[in-house]
């Protein structure tokens, strides 16, 4: 299945499923909870409600007529990982780690699709980075690599949005990958079960304004979703709508000849293969 | 004020006021909100009410009778910063840092004073870290640091217990400052008014089995309250309820030689002048 969260035009939330590229049943209006976070909390019986509502998707709304919201509204913790792909890391003039590196986003630190990115009054140095997102659906601490697949319920796509100055400013990342509204994040969560396992082998890539700036394979990763889970899982118990943002390839404006930074009127579309297309504008920051 | 977040023996959470050294008012019992969260979150409306409450005291209670929580239940941000006393950056062979190092914890790593701090199984390295704990009360966003303080609610104490194999092993620290209840928060909030400006010139110490091992003035931060705020604030609006967890002095077990680990049965206690003593066993994790 492929799941959106939306906003009808009176501003009610609720969770839908794609039927055709237009066409979204309203799974809300036939039961559902009105997030994806609930049905993730509700387990097995949430997504046999899912399941069956979907199937019978009797409430049919046109996908132009709502506005999309970002997959998880509020994950209890949103990791992110750095330096994942072998010529991401060399471009950023960092070995391939050994272990995973993990840092972090705050929900404030994103937007839906179609919702615009902001470019803050305090730098220029606006960067895209594409990337997989898996979405946790199952509790676990410990989690052994092997089993690990177990508890990703779906994956999506992200934007990792960077102000590159603040990133870079001391050894600790926070602060130049949170700031509000520098990512995204959606526009669809699909499925574990319509993907490869670990979704493994997609083609991944960032185009600005139509032109193709990272290209990769999510099969080149240095640590696959797996392992990240199990490593998530060995500080802390995860939980379900817990996320995974599993890191970008080559190709970021920042170690490019000359630079390229995101600016107001930029179109950056994220794209990654059967998941779908993660698109937003860029606009500066108001006031 | 000093405000404590408590549940009843039967569960029911409230706010309380301290009254003497073993007494406390329970304000929710006289209409306050049960959570310093919606306290914050109410603004000058609520706190108008818990300073009525609180001269009230109408419905006491014992300190022992009641479990102590940690101030915030929910904070939608905790910051912390690294490296902010010149002689722990020092110790940890690091310059003192330029701009303020930020990183983040998960509300899920800490517990509640009086609460057991866990040593996970995968480590032995488990470090003590005393800190002062500055609580956002007013949202804001590019605040100059010499408004900062009016955006401080107060102060509060916290153990940054951090598991120092995994912390290292990689360039960004959040997983080992992340384990489950690896850190502790509380036990008291005590309102910016009883404090010097900023919480300047308090005397923070840590003690593990009755040993000082930590011992300093807060006033030797590199970068006070007001410039963490300010500097927080840069990337993010900050909003009541926020957290910065403001960095430890010298005197960490990693630095020490022979290296001081804390383990099972250990007492920890943080102290940080006219704010309190936070107090917390040391266990294994079970299972």
């Amino acid at each position: 299945m492929r799941l959106i969260a939306f906003k009808h035009k009176d501003g009610r939330q609720a969770l839908g499923a794609r039927i055709d590229a237009a066409t979204l049943a309203d799974l809300t209006a036939d039961g559902v909870p009105d997030s994806l976070d609930a049905v993730l909390g509700g387990g097995e019986a949430a997504w046999q409600q899912v399941r069956e509502a979907a199937s019978r998707a009797r409430h049919r709304l046109r996908l132009d007529e709502v506005h999309i919201l970002a997959p998880v509204r509020a994950p209890g913790k949103a990791f992110a990982i750095g330096l994942n792909y072998v010529d991401h890391a060399a471009e950023s003039n960092f070995a391939p780690p050994k272990y995973p590196v993990i840092f972090q986003r705050f929900p404030s630190s994103w937007v839906a699709h179609g919702e615009p990115l902001v470019r803050p009054h305090v730098s220029t140095q606006f960067d895209y980075e594409a990337e997989l997102v898996a979405v946790i659906g199952k509790s676990g601490r410990y989690i052994p690599s092997e089993k690990a697949l177990e508890h990703v319920a779906g994956y999506s796509i992200f934007n990792d949005g960077s102000i590159r100055d603040y990133q870079l400013r001391t050894n600790q990342w926070t602060l130049g990958k949170n700031f509000d509204a520098s990512g995204s994040f959606g526009p669809e969560f699909v499925t574990a079960d319509e993907l490869p396992p670990g979704a493994k082998g997609l083609r991944i890539a960032c185009r600005l304004n139509g032109q193709v700036l990272q290209e990769a394979d999510t099969k080149d990763m240095i640590f696959d979703v797996a392992t990240l889970v199990a490593a998530c899982s060995e500080a802390m118990e995860l939980h379900p709508g817990d996320i995974i943002i599993t890191g970008t390839p080559s190709g970021v404006g920042l170690a490019r000849s000359p630079q390229v930074w995101m600016k107001p009127g930029d179109v950056c579309e994220i794209e990654i293969e059967k998941i779908g297309v993660l698109r937003n504008t860029v606009v500066d920051e108001q006031g």
